[in-house]
Formats: structure tokens, C-alpha cells, sequence
């Protein structure tokens, strides 16, 4: 359990937390690679969510697994980035919540994954919650807790 | 100013908030751009440090800045992977800390940056502070704070 006095400190507006999906970058199961690399090459990043034709979520797609997929034994096969679409490649196996999410799990997901996807109840992405959030709470704690509430050691008491 | 109880609380071993060198993928300086994104590709980063023969930081090298130097208007030229060298393409305006870092400061840089590199007084590269570990810290003070603190409202005690 997380206390109010952290969740208030560590999240001052939860609509925030939550980044729409109109402001993230995404591809679809059946773009080919090239269009999946060109995209996040223009947008700078390098794991988007990836989504069906009913913007359901279906993914994630990296460039590391793309370059991966092109990869022989001998050489880089560019010509094939034409050829795989995102869907045959795509990492199925991501972190996802819906909107009845738990702070506390949040939490607890991105010390090993850089976003968590937010989806509504027919898996359609509403938006992505990302590390920067956590972080920009984790410096008001640090700065403002001990400033707005009172807190004293436990073993000072005992005396 | 971060408090001693705060700060002992995020990061409970100073060292090991450090990782080191020997431990990070990195490329070199004159490495050409087919190289780094081999390397990349297997060790699945999208960024890494770039090194000089002197083992000195240089810079930042990430897979969309790769794949970008390589687009011309029509294509993507991947027979230019081989003729490009990183340092001609690497980002050289980077997060960079030496030893005696404030964890102040690293906590305010990291909201912005995935990492941030640690040198000595020579500029080489010692290792690197990611994200991950001050979101371990994180989910500690927000579980265990107030376990180990006495806290009180402050407003409570006017009354």
C-alpha cells in the first residue's frame, strides 16, 4: 500500500499521468518494417505501441527487433525490410493496464519497462504512462515532503 | 537541498546506484555506423556512449540518429552504413557527472534523459546512473517512509 500523503506528492493530477494516444507515436500490425523504421526514426524513438485496425493494442515493436529481423548470418538484409510486416515480428508479451489502475503497480512495472500502455475495457490504447511522470514525483518527494508534513525519527520518541 | 532521510531512503548503496563501465555496451569514436548498429542490435539498446581510443566519452550514439543519417529524400541508403563514421553523426551535447555528483542533480537531469554518464577527472568513462535505479528507490520511499518515520500533518498540530 502506498500512502495518501505519497500518491497526493508523487502524482499531483492522475488525468496528467496518463499521456493520450493522440500525442503518441504508433504503427500498425500490417505496416511493413520500412514504414514502422521510417516512423520512429522521424518521431526519435525507439519502441512504439503497436495497434490493429480498430486501434486495439496488439504490441510493441523496437528498432533493435526490427534490425534483428533483418539480420542473417553474414549480413544486414535491408531489401526485407519491405517484405516482414510488424505484426510477424512485434513483441506480444507487454506491460498494460487499464484505467482502474493502481498507483502502486505502476510503480512497481517501470523499474523494468520505460512506458506502461493504457487501454480501455475492448483494449483499445487510450494513452501510455511513462518513467519522466514518475520521475518528475520522485524529485517532489524528495524536495517537498519533509517541508509540507512533519516527520520525526521513531527512535527519537521512545526516549 | 535533498534530505539526509530521503536520500538514504532512494539510494541505499551509493555504489551500486553507479554501474560500470565494464558492464555497459559501448562503441568507439571511429567505429562506422554498420558496427554500432550491429552491436546495438545484440546488446538491444538504442542508445549508447561513444569512446575514443583513450577510453574518454565522446558522446551519444542512438539507432534513430543512425537510421536518419542514412535517409536521403527518397530512400533509406543502407549501402552508406559502411562509410559513415560514428563521431561524424554522434550527439555530443550529453548528461554527463563526474564522482562527487549531487543526487540532486542526477534526480533533475533524469526526468529528462534515460541515462547519464559518470567520468573521472580524465573524461573516461567510469559507468553510467540510469532511470531504473531511482525508480527502485522510488517504490521504497513511497512503501516505506512512513514505516520507518514518524509523519504528521502539519496543519494537526496547530490545533
Amino acid at each position: 500500500m502506498i500512502s495518501k500523503r505519497m500518491e497526493k506528492m508523487l502524482i499531483e493530477d492522475m488525468d496528467s499521468l496518463v499521456k493520450p494516444a493522440n500525442e503518441v507515436a504508433v504503427v500498425g500490425t500490417s505496416n511493413t518494417l520500412d514504414h514502422a523504421l521510417l516512423l520512429m526514426t522521424t518521431n526519435k524513438y525507439s519502441v512504439v505501441p503497436v495497434i490493429d485496425e480498430k486501434s486495439k493494442i496488439k504490441g510493441l515493436i523496437s528498432m533493435p527487433v526490427i534490425i534483428e529481423a533483418i539480420m542473417d548470418i553474414e549480413d544486414v538484409r535491408f531489401d526485407k525490410l519491405g517484405e516482414i510486416k510488424v505484426e510477424e515480428i512485434m513483441d506480444t508479451d507487454f506491460p498494460v493496464v487499464t484505467m482502474d489502475f493502481e498507483l502502486e503497480d505502476i510503480l512497481r512495472m517501470l523499474v523494468h519497462t520505460a512506458f506502461i500502455s493504457v487501454v480501455d475495457d475492448d483494449e483499445v490504447l487510450i494513452g501510455i504512462i511513462t518513467r519522466q511522470e514518475i520521475l518528475t514525483g520522485t524529485n517532489r518527494i524528495v524536495h517537498n515532503f519533509e517541508r509540507v508534513y512533519d516527520v520525526k525519527d521513531r527512535e527519537a520518541e521512545r526516549v
